[in-house]
């Protein structure tokens, strides 16, 4: 085992003693946005991203322990709905996601997400999460995982096109986690832009604006583009990608939703989650099917596979894989129990006798109080 | 239109005002397993029965307005977990799913289930309902509309095989919707059928308890098999079945799960939900792909596709379909309006500027109260 993954015991999470009243038979725990977003700050949204990278890089040593298949989507014409399985025999997870790029018509945001963790054993859920901002936080934890071992290891200077919900997320990650300290701004939208600084200016990151991806993106170490748009766009083209570069590419995750040109990925080593599923929703949809990619975990169990020079442009093409939101709700459980935030709820009945759920619709028994 | 669904506009069911509070922004109505049986008590199993038929049948008449897939199954050596997607366009339903045959030994119910109904434009989570007793409910009503449209019209006795969670509900159902007045009982635990005896005790069945699965269907109109053991079980022979009888086979539902001896679909015309599904999990598993079987909503479109003759051997090969799980939410979301059950809970958070994800943890502004 991995060294860091110590306190982890057959893929569990050892944790302090739960500061939650005692479970009610049957019941979920259920973690909501709000509660969740106590948690996090309860903790420090540094720390959690660190436990959050802890806790995937040792989820992802142990890749061949899950059960893994493509997401199951469902397309209408004004975005996506996604399931989400995973399992690793002991738990299986699910995450139910949606990605609607005009939903700030409505007031909401492009994507909602929450998920569950059951008991493979019985099929008891046993944990119910909001996973919005969760998501948010894994999406950074793993770009930075991957960064961790695939850029310069001097790298200062981010770039992030693209400064919407994941902005200040990809930049905290970045930060805490590789010691990036420039981030350079960019979108579309200037009020993003302004947002994002906005909610970072309690950081040290010094952050700073551009008008064109262009010089947004010249002399950064780390490229991140994180855009909504759904379509096939070239955010980043060939002649702004110099040697030495990574390059996260965290917003094309969906058929017909890209960011690079494909002569970007011609020109980079390319480095993915789960292959299956990226060859159909990842900026690799572009290339041909026997274009070569390396998967994450093969990098973290051999670091010789990942960057073999200072002049090579790596490629972290990621979509988002179950197994992130499996990892992430393990530790957001964990931060639930330590903190005893969350409630219980039955999602399922509890039945004195288990083969009797027409009990909990019998007609109350003559001579007894109503209600029973 | 179907005159039976004048009271369902572009498939949304016209509902009398809502007694919920009004929704909080981006709030997520939930029903727990408490809650669903009050409502469910509060109507009267029997209105909820024929409402639960009406709603599946209307749904079944739009057949081609919704995207269909099989089912996403995790199978381990306990059990199953499932997730059920389907989607009209309109509106997004999907189902968990577990089917644990021993989960007795943890006094916990072979199935338990929970779901939610998401609304296609935004992908916003609507309602998260417990499924397990509304499972059992939409189950029995699904088994009755298909008999209604097989059954000789003149039956009145039912065996039923298998006395578990499921058998109530298909007693019921077969006697408030088909009429029935005779269920014969048959389960290798006694305690099973007693328990079923018991429950019913309030009604005018004629429940009768039989020691042998050949004494009980001898002279039966309607056979229903609800088993729960995982195998590739015979409980009903080619010798049992007799000239007119329906068959409803509700138990055989997964791989290497079935009830019926090869030679009974054989000497039965075969009636399916999805045909795709049930060619993998249903009794159909046995036989050759191109044994002829005809999808329920045909029959309810046109009759002729159903019973010829009073001496037709029907077989409704029943595995359950996403489907029904979107009508049954859709009824239940119902009778929590009406009744004002339920709570408001915040599955997905409420922001003010829906791409500033990052508001939720932002650290409080100096002279700004904590918790903003």
């Amino acid at each position: 085992m991995h060294p860091m993954c110590e306190h982890f015991v057959h893929g569990r999470i050892v944790m302090n003693a739960s500061t939650l009243p005692v479970r009610p038979a049957a019941h979920t725990l259920f973690l909501g946005a709000l509660q969740a977003a106590q948690a996090v700050r309860n903790h420090g949204v540094e720390a959690c991203l660190h436990g959050m990278v802890d806790t995937l890089h040792c989820d992802f040593l142990r890749w061949h322990d899950f059960a893994k298949c493509a997401r199951l989507a469902s397309h209408s014409s004004d975005g996506v709905i996604e399931l989400m399985p995973v399992s690793d025999g002991t738990t299986y997870a699910f995450k139910y996601v949606n990605g609607h790029p005009y939903n700030h018509h409505h007031a909401l945001p492009t994507v909602m997400a929450f998920g569950v963790l059951a008991d493979v054993a019985t099929g008891l859920p046993d944990f119910l999460c909001e996973l919005t901002l969760t998501t948010a936080l894994r999406t950074a934890a793993t770009s930075a995982l991957a960064a961790r071992a695939l850029a310069r290891p001097d790298s200062k200077v981010m770039a992030l096109i693209g400064n919407g919900a994941q902005g200040e997320f990809q930049a905290l990650a970045f930060h805490h986690i590789l010691g990036v300290e420039e981030v350079r701004l960019f979108d579309t939208d200037p009020a993003a832009t302004r947002k994002l600084i906005h909610n970072l200016q309690h950081t040290t990151l010094k952050l700073i604006a551009y008008s064109s991806v262009a010089d947004c993106v010249r002399g950064a170490d780390i490229v991140t583009t994180a855009t909504a748009s759904k379509t096939k766009a070239s955010i980043l083209t060939p002649e702004l990608i110099k040697p030495g570069m990574h390059i996260n590419g965290v917003g094309g995750d969906c058929p017909n939703k890209t960011e690079l040109h494909p002569d970007v990925l011609h020109a980079c080593r390319v480095f993915v989650e789960f292959e299956p599923q990226t060859r159909i929703e990842g900026d690799l949809q572009h290339m041909p099917q026997d274009f070569a990619v390396t998967e994450l975990w093969q990098v973290l169990h051999n670091p010789v596979l990942g960057r073999t020079s200072d002049a090579d442009i790596t490629l972290f093409d990621s979509v988002g894989f179950a197994l992130e939101d499996f990892s992430a709700m393990r530790y957001m459980r964990q931060l639930a129990h330590q903190q005893g935030l969350g409630s219980w709820i039955p999602l399922v009945p509890a039945l004195t006798n288990p083969k009797d759920l027409f009990s909990l619709i019998r007609p109350a028994e003559p001579n007894l109080a109503q209600g029973a």
